[in-house]
């Protein structure tokens, strides 16, 4: 490997001098910067990407943030998976590499640093909360004008840079399904609270039950947080109620898969016992016993849609010709009807 | 945000002297440069981070390389998101940004182009094949001496650094499993052969074989490419022999769950008709019908132990301690036994 060192020989230059004709940095003699560039170009040493793109001001990578769980796979979760699987398909044909941010969720981020210290020329935010300390965090980045998105979370804010999932219509849609199926005792259990996915599947599942006139009932709404183990534990509450449910929509397939190995493990017969509609449409949904009735989430076009958005940002940056509009998309989910809410 | 105008105004310098000072490139009086530094840290203007790694020679991001795959969404496959997510876990503990790299898996890649730009301080290679411009590029990487790890795929060459689980051993264990239940009528479905993966795979089930005294048979080996696609194509030809078969070993977990699919469309009833035992131990696994019997691969922690070694070898060269071992592991694998191997 070539090194900085034989370039200063080959020029008859000093070691400082190389560095600063090929960061372009402070004056210098036209014939000693001809000099410097022919000889790494006769040795072919490669202009250093670190300090080439401290010149231009750019890492050539995406940010994703996301948070870091303690003994969570959180890859392995069919949600993260298929935005980063999204994500990376547009950063690799943007010619991006993609740098994945490991976060503590209890702790305030700071994500203008990011920039600052040019690690990244944008990031998008997964797994991001309406916590207020979150908001302050997001709102910066707004402030500050640089180019970022939040994935999936909502913020009542217009300014802010959001590609999220109609996750309300997508709620009210299972809910409607079970009640077109003539079932009218309908439990939910919902994940999280402190994210907008789950406060928009609460108002989907509403919504649906009011307008079929069906009265409330929130002993009926149990609450897990998006994992199988969580769905398996309200599997005894749900069995002990069993008697006044006809069907539970649940906030994604993982706790729905829970559910039902822990409602079989109580000596359910699925769904003869209890139909079932699930959310997100995982791989694992086609292949349960019985295949889960579930909403179909774009997780994949999410990403890459919020990823392409933000690289022509950049491009858009380099032109000068920055607009400042937020990217504000919200896609339609899909119902998939399959046997777990009945025949 | 502070800039470095503001800085030099307020030393009383250039703006090119107050970078040339915070790089560390090239000769300063030493009162100006203590101007420099007295005004950056008053006005809080942090050092660059990129041109802070230059002064280093350090990016401090680990690189992860993995080949792109149109239309495949690789991260939600077990295999990956689970080794993905042990390098997370490490690089999160490290400090270190995890830098993913795609590849076009039919062009030759030009790994150490990534030390010399300076983009990642170590890297890490996922679905490596043995094809032999492969097996060039990662000879080179261990000529250059850089840091770099390979994971689970083999190559025959002691001194190249590679984490990899015995497949041989887990193989050999999952048809010694159905020998021992009774079973002597064995096929094989088999991944893509440009992978030791899928060799160390085939010699177990072999050697299985032949240490019961069973004669092979070419016949009842069926060929896939580990995705659930093929596991379902594969699935009309093992009915159509399936009077002279007992079982099927199935080398992942998704061509598992494809081939049962496709039995049972074509009638097939599991595990009575046919006993399977498949490999990965995917979450899946638990919750087909019949649950998977499957050899457990320690994924996450192969990913975590590559990453720590690779930190500990950066930490070391950072102290000039640099050791020339090369990274040898090869991971135990565990027979879990659920009921598609029959009762």
């Amino acid at each position: 490997m070539t090194n900085r060192k034989e370039v200063a020989k080959l020029a008859g230059v000093s070691e400082a001098t190389v560095s600063r004709v090929l960061n372009g940095i402070g004056p210098m003699k036209e014939s000693t910067r001809q000099r410097v560039l022919q000889a790494a170009k006769q040795l072919n040493y490669e202009l250093n990407a670190v300090a080439s793109s401290f010149a231009r001001g750019r890492s050539g990578n995406l940010g994703v943030v996301l948070p870091h769980v303690p003994k969570v796979h959180l890859f392995s979760t069919y949600y993260f998976s298929e935005l980063l699987g999204g994500i990376g398909e547009a950063v690799h044909s943007g010619g991006y590499g993609l740098l994945l941010l490991f976060r503590d969720p209890t702790v305030v981020y700071d994500y203008v640093s990011l920039y600052r210290t040019q690690r990244v020329d944008a990031c998008i935010i997964l797994g991001s909360s309406a916590l207020e300390t979150e908001k302050t965090a997001v709102h910066r980045l707004a402030d500050e004008r640089l180019p970022y998105c939040v994935m999936d979370q909502r913020f009542d804010h217009p300014q802010l840079s959001i590609v999220a999932a109609d996750h309300e219509q997508g709620s009210y849609d299972a809910v409607k399904h079970l009640i077109e199926r003539g079932y009218r005792k309908i439990g939910f259990l919902n994940g999280a609270p402190q994210y907008s996915n789950s406060e928009d599947r609460m108002a989907g599942y509403r919504k649906a039950l009011k307008e079929a006139g069906i009265a409330e009932d929130d002993t009926r709404v149990y609450q897990g947080n998006y994992s199988r183990t969580s769905g398996k534990k309200a599997a005894s509450q749900v069995y002990r109620d069993l008697a006044r449910l006809d069907a539970v929509f649940v906030s994604n397939d993982r706790m729905a898969i829970g559910l039902m190995q822990g409602l079989r493990e109580l000596g359910c017969r699925l769904p003869d016992d209890l139909k079932i509609v699930a959310y997100d449409n995982s791989d694992a949904a086609s292949f349960t016993e019985p295949a889960l009735t579930t909403v179909k989430v774009p997780f994949y076009e999410m990403g890459r849609l919020a990823a392409d958005r933000l690289l022509k940002q950049l491009a858009e940056r380099d032109r000068n010709d920055a607009s400042a509009e937020p990217i504000r998309e919200k896609l339609r989910t899909e119902l998939i009807i399959r046997h777990s809410s009945g025949k």
